[in-house]
């Protein structure tokens, strides 16, 4: 009963040979680990009758074409990139279960109302050159060229990247997909939380992409002898970062969905001896709702001055980096989530507190997001780990997705019923 | 009125000059810097009548005849070495003042019914093999002689680096000082805390070299996504070690005279999108009544692993380092009180925070010290700075403690005052 989640769990494992480092699972963007990757994975769409073609910046994608050649695309998929000393499952799991969906409908000699394309994404994590989601991008069109000029810890260009694994750097813009001929995108993805894991669920549905603020702040006390400069004569960094530090986590357990993260601190000058004169943290706030990330953001900034105030030091806060929330498509979603009731007595809908490619896909097409429980929320480590078993119900869900899919697919226009379904599978 | 500050400021500003790194103030144990410093110290010792002679270890002392040969010995001094990248007073200032006292005396043609020694100890602050007061710990007979064996940054042992400058790293239980000769040890350093700046004096009297509790902990919750674990399943180990930095103010906040300091952190694996799953940190505990400092330290434990336990993260706490307080003598302070007062309107008396020579010398003679007040409390910095009116007035005490020791001396042995005072100035 599990036959096509062996052949899952057996394909995942052959790519996690793949590795720019022996040892590990390293695979980075336009890299010859990349390249054999997606070697492999051509093979693999093309045994299960699909044609593929690579892009401009090297997504790999597999062509299965529907009852007629005009047909609407549905775009399954997720990325081959990884992290440096990666888990297995981030990323290879959407296109090996997207693969094996094709295989099966061949296998049985059907073909849709609509064709499939799995696309491979050549770069999500944004490893090598600090540009997440540079593949979805791409066929997105929101791609800024400016990156172009980024340049590895070699000092090898981006372009030149692109350049020297087949790709088209002059080019990028091409490759943008048509959105009239899309009929939406669907990832699958291990959730990389805890969040299924506690629910004692399989799959989920992931309802909306959490909108993010990232935050640099740097508190300015002063440094001091540790022996010598009496308590209420201090103004240690150290402390007042502290503060900060409790205030976020309080806030962010008061309200409901919100995460709130402070992940790198340092302390200058930074010896057991020394008051510390400085300290810089970054804070990470995410929430599916931006109504409700950023005034949670705004009561975080103003607490950190008031902080900084109360204890007479300095402070600078720079927000870096803000991104918007995105919502997935409800239509799908909706069909989703059907597939997953009959495979599982549970529906549970979260939002996805990591970025995807479908956040950027997005902007082009309705997306939607199926999550697959991973152990103990692991993820972006070598002890990523999904069981066999959920991989059989997510390879189910998706099949029987399909299979709705295609019923109601006449009144299926860009992830909108705009008509009662006519035809039966 | 200010010459005798003059010439000590130049000559601070001279020493200044000789250092291991070009453009710093650098001069570690038994480096060219510290030979070059010998030589000069040597020379404005020699000047001042003394007759100069370096110990098996490296410490230069300059030997000033009191009226009879067999005389007792007051021995007053500091350090010669630095630490990287110094300020210019830290050390040289209670060598060069000392030095300008004898001088004093030797202009006036005075004899004292004491001999006077003026030491440099050649390494203090232990900069290149982390052995600090190595030079007053061979005076005093407390030297470990397994840290012959230690290596500086290069390579070489300590036993090799001693046999270079000149010294005998096999004889250096023979520099031990007879107790039985000397009448005590004064040493004049700059204050390094803000106390003497805050109350608008120019010195103070040191009562006690404080007792010092070193920690070092680690509390291991579990990494986590950022942005997929919800809030009450996060076993942040930054929050947890925040409570703890706060506590730790807190408490030394409530406590008289306690400083405590956390001056080291790191969390791991430190991005900002990962949950620290760890987080290290240093603990400073210091009081000059140990009574006071190993009960707060008690406390500061239980409540890091109260912590902890709330909040179901583990805890290592290591308490890696404990030296007890030191009394200064109460006689040698009265005397030097006497003679500040005479100088100064107010009598400040203050513990040192920081460890000095005077807490080793005090193993084999009464102790006591004169603090000097420095600009903004900072020191181990090349901002370290001393105003010359405020080094004038401590070389009048210095001077005028030297007078009515001298009267009183029949009577005082060993820091005691075992009878009436008989002799006139």
């Amino acid at each position: 009963m599990m036959a096509a989640a062996l052949k899952i769990m057996q394909r995942i494992d052959g790519l996690a040979k793949i590795s720019d480092e022996p040892g590990k699972i390293t695979r980075t963007f336009a890299s010859s680990a990349m390249r054999r990757a997606n070697q492999l994975v051509a093979k693999w769409m093309r045994a299960a009758g699909m044609k593929i073609r690579m892009d401009v910046v090297g997504n790999l994608t597999g062509h299965y074409d529907g009852t007629k050649s005009d047909a609407e695309i549905l775009l399954l998929g997720s990325h081959l990139d990884t992290v440096r000393n990666a888990g297995k499952f981030d990323g290879p799991l959407g296109v090996i279960l997207a693969v094996a969906c094709v295989e099966n409908l061949r296998r049985k000699k059907i073909r849709l109302p609509f064709a499939i394309e799995v696309i491979s994404f050549a770069d999500e994590e944004g490893v090598r050159y600090q540009t997440a989601y540079l593949g979805s991008k791409v066929l997105a069109g929101c791609f800024d060229q400016k990156d172009l000029q980024r340049k590895d810890a070699d000092g090898i260009s981006m372009r030149n990247a692109i350049k020297n694994f087949g790709g088209n750097p002059a080019r990028l813009q091409s490759a943008r997909l048509s959105p009239n001929n899309l009929l939406g995108y669907i990832e699958t993805h291990i959730e990389q939380g805890p969040v299924l894991e506690e629910e004692k669920c399989a799959v989920g549905i992931v309802t909306a992409i959490a909108g993010q603020t990232r935050v640099r702040t740097r508190f300015i006390g002063s440094a001091g002898h540790a022996g010598t400069t009496p308590m209420d004569l201090r103004k240690d960094a150290l402390c007042a970062a502290a503060e900060f530090v409790l205030a976020v986590e309080n806030l962010a357990r008061k309200i409901s969905g919100l995460v709130a993260t402070v992940g790198e601190i340092s302390a200058k000058p930074g010896a057991s001896n020394v008051i510390p004169g400085e300290v810089h943290l970054t804070l990470d706030v995410r929430h599916k709702n931006d109504s409700v990330r950023k005034p949670a953001c705004l009561t975080l900034e103003k607490m950190a001055f008031r902080i900084a105030r109360r204890r007479k030091i300095r402070l600078d806060y720079e927000v870096v980096h803000e991104t918007a929330a995105v919502n997935c498509s409800e239509n799908f979603s909706r069909l989703l989530g059907e597939a997953v009731k009959r495979r599982q007595k549970k529906l549970i809908q979260l939002s996805s507190g990591a970025g995807h490619d479908a956040a950027i896909m997005a902007k082009i097409t309705p997306s939607a997001m199926l999550f697959v429980r991973c152990k103990n929320g692991v993820s972006h480590h070598p002890d990523e780990s999904v069981k066999i078993e959920d991989v059989q119900i997510a390879f189910d869900v998706m099949n029987s997705f399909l299979q709705s899919l295609a019923k109601k697919h006449e009144g299926f226009r860009n992830g909108k019923v705009i008509a009662k379904p006519s035809r039966s599978w």
